[in-house]
C-alpha cells in the first residue's frame, strides 16, 4: 500500500465528512501521566468513524455498481454509516439487521434511509440474508472491516490526528474487527515520525491477542463485553497489516473500561461509547511504560444507550 | 455599565479561563428549523461558566482582601469555581456547603482546594456559617449571582460566543440566580447588533417570570425541578438589569427539559447539565416565531451525576 493511495483516499471523502476535532484534558494528562490527544470521532456524522470507510467503499464502485446498491450486515455503527454515505452518494443501501437489534439501532438506520431486512440473529443468517440480495438486486456486498477500501478510509482518522500532532510516540485504538487498527497503523507506518500503534482488547474478546500469538487468525471464545462493537473477528485482508505494522495489543477488564469511560465523560463532558473507552483503559494500563510520551487515542464513537449506561 | 467595563474584565480574566467552542449541529437545526450556535461553557475550567463570574470578583478584591480569603456558600457549580479560581490566584478559599450535599460535590471542592465548612440544609444556616467565616477569617463574602463583578465575569461567555458569530439575532441562557442572563444581556446589548437575550426557566422554579411580570422580586414557590442549578432567586443587583436588557422568559416543563438534555447528549455526543437543557427547551418552545433566525444558546455547564441521570 502506497502513501499516494491514503491521501487520495482522504481527498475522495474529505467532502462527504467532517474533519474531527483533536481534544485534550489537562486532568487526564495528569491521571495518566503522559500527554493525550484525542480524535474525537464520536463528533463524525452518524457518530463514528465507520462513516470513513463505509464513503470510501462506496466511493470506489463503478457506475453500474452504484446504481444497484450497497449491502451490509451489521446490528451497528457500519449500519449507520453504510446508510448514512450511500444516502449522500445518492444510492440504495440495504442493510441485514437480527431481528433482536435494539429498537433505536433501527431508527437510526430507517432515518438515513436504509432499507432494512430483519433476520434471525446468527452469523449464518445474516451471512444469507446478505446474499440473497447481492443476488436478487445485484447489490455489492461490503464488509465492515475486513476491506481494503475500507481500511483505507478509517486510516483518515489517524492521517487527520497526524497532521494536527505531527510528533506522536504512539496512537492507541481499540480492536474489534481489525478495520480501524489496520488502517490507522498504515497511516502511521506512512505519516508519523516513529509513532507506534498499539491495540486495546477486551479480556473478554480477545481474537486479535491470541491471534497475533499463534500467528493466525482466531476465533472469540466468548464476546461478553460492554465494549459491543469489539465482538467481531479480525479478516484475512487486515490480520497481515496488523501483524506487520502493529507493535502489540494490550488486554483490559470490564471494569477498567467502565472506569476510563466514566474518566473521558466526567473529565471531558463527551459522550464516548465502551469501545472508545478501551483504548483509555489500555493506555492506564500501560502508564508506567508511557511516561512523558505522547499519545494520540481515536475515539471510535459515541453512539450509546442512555437507557443502558454502566454507571 | 460602560462596553469598556466588560472589555477590561474579559482582558483580566482571559489568562485564568478557557475560550470554549462554539458548536453546531446539523440535526438539531433540523428538527428546530432554525440556526443554534452552543456556546459550550460545559468545556469551561470546572465545567461551567461559573468560573468566569467567580475569577472576576475575586480579582477585583484587593491585596489585603485577597490575602485573607473568601467565602461563599453553595453546593453546586459556584462552590467549585470560587475554589479553582481562589486556587488558581493563589489565595484561601471558604466554602459553606449542607451536609447533605452529595459526596460528588464535596469531593470536586475538596479537589480544588476549597476549605469546606458543613451546615444544616437551609438558607438561613448557611448564611450564619458564611457569616461566622467572614467575622472569623475576615475573608469577603462573593455571592453567586447577585453581585456585579460576578455578572461582568458572566458576560464575557456571551462576548466570546458574539466575536464568533456577530450576527445573531436571539441568545437563550437559562435563569436561576439570574447571574448568567443579566451579564448575557448587557453583553448583547454592547456587543450584539440588535441582538435580543431570552431567559429559559423551569416552571416548577418560575421566580423570574413572576418577578418580571409583577415588576418586583417574587419567590419561588417550589422548586421542583431536576435543573438544579435554577432553583435559585433574582437578586436586587441583576433584577433590574434583567428587567431593563432581557426580551422575555418562556417557561418550560420537566417533560421539555428532559426531551432538549437527550437532544443535545445523543445528537452533539456532548454532556449538559439538565440546566443547560432548559435554554434549547425554551427554543424549541419557540420554535414557530423563529425559524430562518440565528440563534445563540450558552450552554452552561456539564457537571452531572451519572449515577442519577433522566433517561
Amino acid at each position: 500500500m502506497q502513501k499516494q493511495h491514503l491521501f487520495d483516499c482522504h481527498q475522495r471523502i474529505e467532502p462527504f465528512i467532517h474533519e474531527t476535532p483533536v481534544l485534550s484534558s489537562q486532568l487526564i494528562n495528569t491521571v495518566v501521566g503522559t500527554v493525550i490527544f484525542f480524535k474525537c470521532e464520536n463528533f463524525q456524522r452518524m457518530g463514528a468513524f465507520k462513516m470513513r470507510g463505509a464513503t470510501n467503499a462506496i466511493m470506489q464502485l463503478g457506475d453500474e455498481q452504484k446504481q444497484k446498491g450497497v449491502v451490509t450486515h451489521s446490528s451497528g455503527n457500519f449500519a449507520q454509516a453504510v446508510s448514512l454515505a450511500a444516502k449522500s452518494l445518492g444510492i440504495p443501501a440495504y442493510i441485514v439487521m437480527p431481528s433482536n437489534a435494539p429498537e433505536v439501532k433501527r431508527n437510526a438506520v430507517a432515518d438515513y434511509d436504509g432499507k432494512i431486512t430483519l433476520c434471525d440473529a446468527t452469523l449464518k443468517a445474516r451471512e444469507n440474508a446478505a446474499q440473497k440480495i447481492v443476488e436478487e438486486k445485484g447489490a455489492t456486498f461490503i464488509h465492515p472491516s475486513n476491506d481494503m477500501d475500507v481500511i483505507l478510509g478509517n486510516a483518515t482518522a489517524a492521517m487527520e490526528l497526524l497532521k494536527d500532532q505531527p510528533d506522536l510516540d504512539y496512537i492507541f485504538t481499540p480492536v474489534g474487527g481489525g478495520g480501524l487498527i489496520a488502517g490507522t497503523a498504515l497511516a502511521a507506518h506512512h505519516f508519523g515520525k516513529n509513532c507506534k500503534v498499539i491495540g486495546g482488547e477486551p479480556m473478554e474478546a480477545d481474537d486479535a491477542y491470541r491471534s497475533l500469538q499463534s500467528g493466525k487468525i482466531e476465533e472469540n471464545k466468548s464476546a461478553n463485553t460492554i465494549a459491543d462493537g469489539l465482538r467481531t473477528t479480525l479478516g484475512n485482508i487486515n490480520f497481515p497489516i496488523i501483524q506487520q505494522y502493529v507493535e502489540k495489543i494490550i488486554l483490559v477488564s470490564e471494569e477498567e473500561i467502565v472506569t476510563a469511560m466514566k474518566l473521558i465523560w466526567e473529565r471531558m463532558k463527551i459522550i464516548v461509547e465502551p469501545s472508545s473507552a478501551v483504548a483509555l483503559a489500555a493506555v492506564i494500563g500501560e502508564k508506567e511504560e508511557l511516561q512523558n510520551k505522547r499519545i494520540g487515542i481515536i475515539i471510535s464513537g459515541g453512539n450509546v444507550d442512555l437507557k443502558n449506561l454502566p454507571f
